[in-house]
């Protein structure tokens, strides 16, 4: 198995997207090129949605275009749907990321369809892609529910059964949603899922901080043989309307575990730390993460401490 | 091996020594029986120390006489030297933590002493110690130094064969001073006591969550085999002068994710949480965590959330 790690820095979507004031698009841009330059080569850098629904990313198709201006980056975009994806294509997208829920109830929410119906509609979306577009799979809600609790591997495992075989090979990211999985159940589902389909098929696990547990995940996931990351700058994603619930594992934090466990991200610790820094102060932003602080506070040494 | 999980609460002691205002000696107690009331049975409730370093616990004898009146709390004090043990003695203390530190430079800066000579202050120590008396080592510095960085796991086990034949049977608590330890190295040094000391002897872990690996490095030594932890409700004993440098893993996550893994504490998260939110508002405190500002969050769904 290789023990290559790949981040994906989903920043400018999962990030960007509940931040209520608009973030200027070229600001957005050099957030992209920033994250870029500290070494990140494959990116979440926009989502084609619904522009009501998420204003936040209503200049998808200008950020896209800068993104795939940078040499060798994999700019991948999260679509919810195939008139979606469509725009996305029509915007020069090379690489999709189709997201449905593994829980009813939460796939209802996001797309106001059952799983099985957004399993079709990846079916019609699937087969009649340019070739050579890349595609992955955001299985969210796949460990747990924000309205129904603990989702059921055998539910998941049910999904994969009906999705993978539509186009073999593609990305799967099983997305820990709401931050409440805990390590030895993120460690069982991608094991189950690995021994199932094997690991020719990349998978990615997607968590996130908001009860402290997301690097923990992510080691979890790495025991499990998962080599790829979905992770946050500054932490980013964290609810607007819940300044406590921390985002997206912050992208620092991972890089510095990974680097000292003597594991390779390819990414450069230092220029992250700079980009993470302006990104912790975009207005409106809820950031998290440890890192960033932390190394701030080396100096600081306590008599007597344990 | 039991599969009971105790927690040892140390917000009394690692939590408000850093904490510069004064907080009344009444207000101490009054957290110490909170917690008590929450289900913790066992608390470092104060060090015996120099009280002109570390001012705040100037009020040792009356705390640790308070909580001595809770029935079936073990109320373990710090003592970093004999003359001290002797003043916790005298005090009514009948268990006594000694702190020594696995590097050297941080013995010097915290009790003026190498570690070899921290191991002769020991054995004079308990040499004379009143029988019946509860003794537990805490051996800071176990995995990483501020001042140098990752500590050989030779030397923890050096010191561990001059210190455990001096009073077998004594719980010996490798802590996590910075934080800086990843989980796999946590892993590897509990596994290696073990297996040359055996699992009779209890083990603790002692853990801080500046970069984010509180919970994971407690669940890396519970894989290890350990069962006892420390933490620290509210995630106090962060440093005044950095502000971004949390303290001890929040005894609040370490509940929450045992319980969501399904493995007891004893602890009503519940009435933890509130001791836990007061906690985090004592003037001059830094608190840390995640769990409490998380449930506050819950409500929270993201649209197209991955």
């Amino acid at each position: 198995m290789s023990s290559a790690i790949a981040l994906v820095e989903v920043g400018p979507r999962d990030g960007f997207q509940p931040i209520g004031p608009h973030i200027a698009t070229d600001v957005k841009i050099a957030f992209v090129e920033g994250l870029y330059r500290a070494g990140l080569r494959r990116m979440e850098v926009t989502a084609f949605v619904n522009e009501r629904a998420v204003p936040q990313l209503s200049d998808a198709a200008e950020v896209l275009r800068a993104a795939q201006l940078l040499p060798g980056l994999a700019a991948q975009v999260l679509v919810p749907n195939k008139r979606f994806c469509h725009r996305a294509l029509e915007a020069g997208a090379s690489h999709i990321a189709f997201v449905l829920s593994a829980s009813e109830k939460h796939n209802q929410n996001n797309v106001r369809r059952s799983p099985a119906e957004s399993v079709e509609e990846y079916g019609r979306l699937v087969a009649d892609l340019p070739g050579g577009t890349r595609v992955r799979l955001n299985l969210a809600t796949s460990f747990d529910c924000p309205f129904d609790g603990p989702v059921p591997e055998a539910d998941v495992l049910k999904l994969l059964d009906a999705l993978i075989p539509l186009r073999p090979g593609v990305e799967v990211a099983l997305c820990d949603t709401t931050g409440r999985v805990t390590p030895d159940r993120v460690r069982s589902l991608f094991e189950r899922s690995i021994r199932r389909y094997g690991n020719g098929t990349g998978w990615a696990f997607h968590g996130h901080d908001t009860y402290g547990l997301g690097v923990a995940n992510v080691l979890a996931a790495y025991d499990a043989g998962v080599r790829v990351f979905d992770s946050s700058f500054a932490g980013l994603g964290g609810c607007p309307f819940a300044p406590g619930a921390t985002g997206n594992v912050a992208t620092e934090d991972v890089v510095w575990t990974f680097n000292n466990m003597g594991l390779e991200t390819g990414v450069d610790l230092g220029s992250l730390l700079e980009v993470s820094m302006r990104g912790a102060e975009i207005p409106g932003a809820f950031s998290g993460g440890r890192v960033r602080n932390a190394l701030e506070g080396q100096r600081c040494v306590q008599a007597l401490e344990g």
